[in-house]
């Protein structure tokens, strides 16, 4: 084995757990594509307790260099399968790099929600996007719609009317949901426009999205003209690639976990999104102290096997 | 009712849940002696995510700032009943306050545990004390005790190894027990020395603390020679004020959440260390993940109820 602990994943669980193995002094290693996960694309985070507001990317700075303070090793990569063997569990990797250790924290996260519409795929990149911190910019000035109803859609159209000229919310039910006060900005943000009760099914343009299917006519037109589309219907656990493992799940996919955070798989612990924990809130803060649940009750798992 | 919510304390679980209330619009007020709670008497804290190394103070008053940019009201002053009214609860305080709503949240966190001599009173403040970042700078060039043997009574060495000529760590047990980092600190430090297998079971000195009984000689003398004495024995939480709410909790005295850090009795959350919550794992990280898991699963409730 040539780690105790592999933690497989890059956003504030992984940053923490780390931190914590660190000080534990559990030899450890991450292999994780994006230093802070999705952390990292938020725009503003504004309920870190430490923090009146802060960018998601200067937030995992922060914890990265933590991290980096004890010298751990990050292996910028992503971990495509976690296998058994004979004394715990080997990892690979897209670049067919390959780690073993006899405890695995998974941290993986969740990944953006698709449409799941055909032409969904040709215009990633083209005027559809599923991150506003990343792609904003390119729509200074122009007009943009969001689909989704949650904190991120509203953050996501609220980050988009300080450049573009004209945001829509196009929402699936009657009602955004989510904090307050972003519903509030939203409500009083004359740029942006709530388009209720009403899908999107279909993308049309040329070499880029020129414009959007409404599944009902909004001001008698169910075509919309837009320069910018970005797909903001939430996450989901990103697990497809364990099912090897056969570990427990929610039916929508989250591991379940127990107080400790150990899976039903002898060995492995998982943390942050891509669990049932923290009442599934899923925030930021939560995420990182799951992590630290995680690397406290490993550090008792290696103590006793020792 | 006057408000929709008290957070009754003022450490990271109380902060955090009054930033996430503040967010949701809940109309709370957080009623605590001392901004931080235990947390601002830290004399270092190096396993908060985002900050590789900050004192208790420092961190308390970053979380305080972002409490005080929503305008929330703090009461400074110790809430001593809650009693169940028509339509939630009322609080009273010290000073003879009285706050209602209907729900509350508990987070009044743990106190220091004591030894439980019956001369131990009578040295508070005169040699014997429960905090060594409040205190150490008292004993410099002095020799100080230290009793404990986890993190707390550590770090409290390595906190007054900085200025005492010698400190000891008068440890129950074989071993201590905690971070390894700690751990190899202590053992580094030429000025700290450990004695184990044995228990403080005397006091003694005419105005001020002078020697300590050993319950088994050391060095051939069961009676040692100190300037200053330092109880780390651990915490305990703070509920015995609360007896006639009949909460569920364990043998310890930590309260039974559910998930949702919902109590047994119905309008009454708990969150931070007075919980049995976070695997036990008792971080400021862990503390701020309950509070706003709290604060979520209140707003929720409120929802329903309008």
């Amino acid at each position: 084995m040539n780690y105790d602990l592999i933690i497989i994943g890059a956003g504030p669980a992984a940053l923490t757990a780390s931190i914590y193995a660190s000080r534990y002094k559990i030899n450890h290693i991450i292999v994780g594509e994006l230093p802070g996960g999705l952390m990292s694309e938020a725009h503003k985070i504004c309920n870190f307790p430490s923090e009146i507001e802060i960018s998601g990317f200067d937030l995992t700075m922060k914890m990265k260099a933590h991290v980096d303070s004890f010298g751990t090793e990050f292996v910028m990569d992503k971990a495509t399968s976690v296998e058994k063997a004979s004394d715990g569990f080997r990892v690979k990797t897209v670049s067919n790099k390959e780690f073993s250790a006899p405890t695995i924290l998974l941290a993986a996260g969740t990944v953006h929600r698709h449409l799941g519409l055909p032409e969904e795929s040709r215009f990633v990149g083209h005027g559809l996007s599923y991150c506003a911190t990343c792609d904003a910019m390119f729509y200074k000035d122009k007009t943009a719609a969001v689909i989704g109803a949650g904190n991120s859609a509203m953050t996501a159209a609220l980050y988009l009317a300080e450049v573009a000229n004209k945001v829509y919310i196009v929402a699936r039910g009657s009602e955004l949901m989510g904090e307050v006060v972003w519903m509030d900005q939203v409500k009083n943000n004359p740029k942006i426009e709530v388009i209720a009760n009403t899908s999107v099914v279909g993308l049309a343009g040329d070499n880029k999205l020129e414009t959007i299917k409404l599944s009902q006519p909004y001001n008698g037109n169910d075509i919309l003209a837009v320069d910018g589309l970005f797909v903001e219907i939430g996450s989901a656990p990103d697990t497809a690639w364990l099912g090897n493992l056969e570990l427990k799940a929610e039916a929508s996919g989250y591991l379940i976990v127990q107080p400790d955070h150990s899976t039903s798989q002898p060995g492995i612990w998982a943390a942050g999104d891509i669990t049932n924990g923290s009442n599934g809130l899923r925030q930021v803060v939560t995420a990182c102290a799951e992590g630290a649940i995680a690397a406290g009750a490993i550090f008792k798992h290696l103590q006793q096997k020792r």
